[in-house]
This record gives structure tokens, sequence and C-alpha cells, in this order.
């Protein structure tokens, strides 16, 4: 079941204090109580004012909600492709310093926000999802290390969509990344933004049959 | 007096669950148990790593952390003024889009943000500083008004550097400007982003007198 005008007009009347919490976070309590699936269609994406439209996908990008408002200009979207392939296009147009950017705006994969509870709820959830809350002590010291080690050598977290790995193929990824050259492991790590972003945009948003990647 | 490497360490001390909140508001408790002032040198910049560095600058401008985390890249700095420069630069080079989203994610002025209380910490000292959390009820009902018809033209927020200002220019600024024509407006209103931006730099990094804008 989608969230319907009617549904989002409740979402609207939930007053000020809570509107400029983030977006996702509201629809989806909003979901879990009313029991629906957390997903709006492309008109009601396209009937969003600005301000809504950067509270509900504000962090499809982690931390960067003005991409959101950026693309808000190119709206109408066609699809939900058509609003996913309008952030890429944003992102691979900056400059490389603002890709470096994205990626320094990243938490550490089961670092400090996750121990210390100031993730994102999307990164929460991922995080959570992939079992780096449940890591043995010997594995934070690893990852720690290793993140470490990753950082000093780019000058960028490491990136990676712990939704489609867990713990074991996160750990590996991540020795065997530490590798790679520097700018072909940058694209590497845009690359992992994007299957990020494309799986947030998916809890938001219904794939249209027709658009389906 | 500034803060220097040795009080930066009391600062890195503070732990994980402090970290990551904003890290002007930690720079500026810190600085108020001290009784310091909030200022590091240009040298304690350029030695921070990039998470520490966005934990300070990340909102310079508001709610756009990615672009001191993109002009991290461009460091060492040789002063405070060119620190400034990179970001001016950064955000020159976004295309049209990308300066309306930075727009986009600033708050209404006298907004639902100030009201609910979920307003940056930079943005609500801004806004009381200009008088605009002591409004009448008929001077917000205004502000409302002239809000709502600024967005609904401009597809973006008014903003206007708040401390440069008092409620009464702030009012008549927002009334002049709805008549500009769009792309001179954003302009305009870019250029404020950057008045704002400056002095939230120079309210953490000392600004060396050779280089005194």
């Amino acid at each position: 079941m989608n969230v319907d005008a009617r549904t989002m007009s409740e979402y609207y009347i939930i007053g000020p204090p809570l509107r400029s919490v983030h977006g996702l976070q509201l629809l989806v309590t909003l979901c879990r109580q009313t029991g629906q699936q957390c997903s709006m269609d492309i008109a009601l994406v396209n009937s969003l004012p600005y301000d809504d439209f950067v509270d509900v996908f504000g962090n499809v990008v982690e931390r960067c909600p003005i991409i959101a408002a950026a693309v808000w200009s190119g709206r109408p979207f066609s699809s939900t492709a058509d609003l996913e392939a309008s952030i890429y296009e944003f992102i691979d147009a900056l400059p490389e310093s603002g890709k470096e950017g994205i990626l320094r705006v990243h938490p550490d994969l089961a670092g400090r926000d996750l121990q210390g509870g100031t993730l994102t709820q999307e990164s929460r959830e991922e995080q959570g999802q992939a079992g780096l809350d449940t890591l043995t002590a010997a594995e934070v010291s690893r990852m720690a290390r290793l993140n470490t080690e990753y950082k000093r050598h780019f000058g960028f977290p490491f990136v990676i969509c712990a939704r489609m790995n867990n713990k074991a193929t996160i750990l590996q990824q991540l020795e065997e990344r530490l590798g790679n050259e520097c700018t072909r492991e940058k694209m590497h790590a845009i690359d992992e933004v994007k299957k990020i972003c494309r799986l947030r945009l998916h809890a938001l948003v219904v794939q249209e049959r027709s658009n389906k990647l």
C-alpha cells in the first residue's frame, strides 16, 4: 500500500517540531504506525514542494541534502529511474574534490558513530543489517585498524553498500580495495554511494514495472 | 587566547558520543567552559584530518558539510582568506541547480525550525541576534506571508546574513528582493550565503592581519 495523498497530509499535520526531523524517519515512523509499506509514487514525489522533497530525500546520499535540494530543480521526474538518474548526473558532474567530499561525510563502518549512537537512521539500519553492530572485539579491532589504514592512504573513508554485503565480505572488500590505485578506488567508492542511494530511494518510492532496474 | 594544540587534544578526548556532534558546538562549548575565544590558527586548521575538519567547518555553509569535506582536498591553506576563497570557488563552480540546492537547505527566517527548536546552533544564534526570536505575532505573520510568497516565486527560501541585519532591515530586504528578477536574486542570495560563511569562519579561525578582509 502506498503512502497516498491522505497519508501525506497526516504527515503534514505532525507539526513544526517534527517536520524538520529527518523526512525518512518521519515516513518510516508513520508507515510502521499504520502498517503501510513506505513507498510514494512518482506523482506524489513530483507534487512535493522543495522543503518536503528535501525532508524526504535529503539523505538518499548520506549527509548530502544539497543533492536532493539540487535535483528538485529538474522535476517533474518521469519515473523513479529518472529521479535516480538525476542524482547520479549531479554527482558525476561534481569536481573531483566534490566527489571526495561526498565520501568524506560518510561514517566509518563499525566506527565511532555506530558505537556512539550518532549514525543517521539509514546508516544505522544498514550497518545493523550487515551485522556490524554485533562484531566480536577482535573483529572491531581488525575493522578499526583497516579503516584507519584506508583513510590514511586515500583521504576518505571506506564506503560500501552494507545492505548488499555482510561482515565477512565487508572485511574482505576493505582489505582488497586497500590495494587499489587511488583514482580507481575513488570511482569504486562513488559507485557504492550510488548503490546505497538506489536502495534508499527504492525504500521510499514505488518502482514502476516498466522502469524496473 | 586561541584554541591551541593542547586544547584541541582535550577536544579530542571528549570521546566518541560527542565527537560527531557538530564541531562548532563542541568548540563553542569548550571555549565557554575555558573562557577562551574560539579561534584556531591556520596551522592548526591545516593539521586536522578530514573528519575533524568536517566536524569543525561542516556548517560554515548551512547544512552543506560536503563543501568543507571537498575543500579539505586543497589544503594546506596559506591563510583564513585562502580557506574562505576555496569555499567560494567550490560554490561558484557548482551548476545552477547546485547553487539552488545550497539555498534550499537553508531554514526559513523566523520559520518552523526556529519555532520548533530544530535550527542548527549557528542559525539559532544568528536569528536570535537579529531579534527574530522575539517578533510580535503581527511580525511573525508578516514574515510568514512574505516568506511563503518568496518561496513560491523563486523556488528557494529567502537567505540573508542575519548578523549584518535586524528584524526591520530583514523585513525590508525581503519585500524589496521579492521584486528582483530570478537569476539576479539567486546571485544575491548566494552572496548572502558567502557573508554568513565568512562570519562563521571568522568565529572559528584567527584572521591574519595581513589577510584581513
